[in-house]
């Protein structure tokens, strides 16, 4: 549905949709051509066909404002960045490549939300999907009454009957996850508070709020786990690890028993709990938005991870458990075993 | 990005991400397989591909509370219908076969919202989608701290390189519409008028009314259109008919003159016209959502299109003008050719 664009009270809206399609276009000139986006943006309907042996990968994703993101800390081009990293991220656990995209945008009339926003949301957006090879194949755009919401619909191409899958963990699979935890949450919390800000000092709390507002998705490790046959389940850390880990364990049948000392914490992440008063791990845990991939390996084979993954991947993978028998995710710290509750942000709030 | 669902403020949501992902799957449980989809939702993307020798067709539509819609007169299950429909209308200007969908809805906390409502936009959007062939393939579900806002993207499956595009029609080509025009925006002036609804009276009221509400996807049309080879270009009317005729004018580099006394509007349209002292044909020129196709036909097959396409399509194709040299839309009545506006909704209110 194009129309209206424009707030019925208050007169045509700054941009149509042609406009809005156009920009998007426009906004990464120089990416290179997409084999399989046969037709782009600009007729009723993309036209797209993955490569022969191929498959498509599927996700979607909404951002609200308010609710995951705040405009008074995010400014435009970031917040196209994070659109794309958290659908780009459900690609990487999939060990998909990604192809296309489409996005749908709400905008409110207010000051600040002109055409240069939407340029610079365009062109964040577009740097993001087209650095990981995903080209634009459609969008809408709409007049809100109230916040900007943001979806973004992805397509990867991943090869037939070999995606990574949340069900496919096995007893006796090493855990991994692709890098260190926590920054995220820890960022969200400075930029929350301006007093956390002041006390971690300015550098370290700008590093942490940079590492919340522009998350890297994994898709390079996510197609290096597929292509060397090393993953057996996959997921990413959208929620904290708590909540992704009783993913896995859910639809595999197992259980994820986890070696708390070897869950590795982002730079930083140690500081903002001290000056919070939190357990460092609980970022990790229920922090969430650290879109690392969560990843189960055949023992014998954990060593390859071990060794090459950083190199290929450009990542620093972590050993932090062990599959079992069994049901749920279970912690062991400090000698003693003890069960990790299936929460995400809301229970670390 | 997951979580949170819940807005902050008041604490958790009444509905998991994962709560509403199985609600989906549930909500047609007797639909056919769907050979294309190899996994639905549930995992961090699903998997699908075309049949062979055919490519995807894809678009996404978003429809925003107090823009596209208002819930003081449309019901949960009507709005999941009429999100489906638009998108659905898309695939049908491509020729496309529906075949997979992703969903994602913003929820705010008001009375009214809770379960039921989801489940019934889940059962309309479910219903329409199910009935032209489209599964759910994905989702993703968010507390808002304002209006409901929906995003559909749809995939559909057509024949590699045939597609229906807007910039393929010729000069000489006849232009036809696949129905009659302007119930839909009659249907809206009753929605937003108790007084014109007394005057049209409670049935004509009421029928107007629920062309606005659930319009038909012109899906049998357009795969008919490509199948038999007919149409050149195509386009579907969700903006007015002047809109979308300067669409394939402008993509096509050609002009398109239509016959007003050919124009087919809606049972009724003429008595609100009436009512609301307006040119009745403004309705189908400016009004939009009626969801019809426009198309042009080489003219030596438009016989085919008038004796068929009612029996194999289930619509009432008229043929309402003729492709010219030149550009822009031109309208004929009353012995006088006029230039049509390039206009959609807003120049109609």
């Amino acid at each position: 549905m194009k129309a209206p664009t424009g707030n019925p009270d208050r007169g045509p809206a700054p941009f149509t949709e042609r406009a809005f399609l156009s920009g998007l276009r426009r906004a990464a000139p120089s990416a290179p051509k997409n084999p399989s986006l046969i037709l782009g943006p600009g007729d009723d309907a993309a036209l797209w066909r993955p490569r022969a042996g191929f498959e498509a990968a599927l996700s979607c994703d909404l951002l609200a404002e308010g609710v995951h993101f705040d405009l008074r800390w995010t400014d435009a081009w970031s917040l196209g960045a994070k659109a794309a990293a958290v659908n780009l991220s459900d690609l990487a656990a999939m060990g998909a490549q990604p192809s296309a995209f489409l996005v749908s945008v709400a905008l409110p009339r207010r000051a600040g939300l002109g055409e240069p926003w939407l340029k610079a949301f365009h062109a964040g957006l577009r740097a993001y999907m087209g650095a990981f090879g995903a080209s634009p194949a459609g969008g809408d755009l709409s007049a809100s009454r109230s916040g900007v919401f943001i979806d973004v619909t992805v397509l990867g191409e991943v090869e037939r009957g070999r995606a990574l899958r949340r069900s496919a963990a096995r007893v006796g699979d090493a855990v991994f996850v692709s890098g260190p935890l926590g920054r995220s949450a820890a960022g969200l919390r400075v930029l929350e508070s301006r007093p956390l800000a002041r006390r971690l000092g300015a550098r370290l709390a700008e590093a942490l709020a940079q590492s919340h507002r522009l998350p890297v998705p994994q898709v390079l490790a996510g197609r290096w786990l597929l292509q060397e046959r090393l993953a057996r389940a996959c997921v990413d850390l959208s929620d904290g690890l708590a909540s992704e880990a009783w993913h896995i364990a859910r639809e595999s049948g197992v259980a994820l028993e986890i070696d708390e000392a070897a869950v590795p914490l982002g730079p930083g992440v140690a500081d903002a709990a001290a000056a919070l008063g939190k357990a460092p791990h609980d970022f990790a845990y229920f922090g969430g938005e650290d879109y690392q991939l969560l990843f189960t390996v055949p023992e014998r084979r954990q060593a390859q991870v071990l060794a090459r993954m950083e190199h290929y991947a450009g990542c620093r993978p972590a050993r932090i458990g062990t599959v079992r028998a069994g049901r749920g995710v279970r912690v062991r710290a400090g000698g003693r075993l003890r069960s990790l509750e299936d929460g995400g942000h809301d229970h670390f709030r």
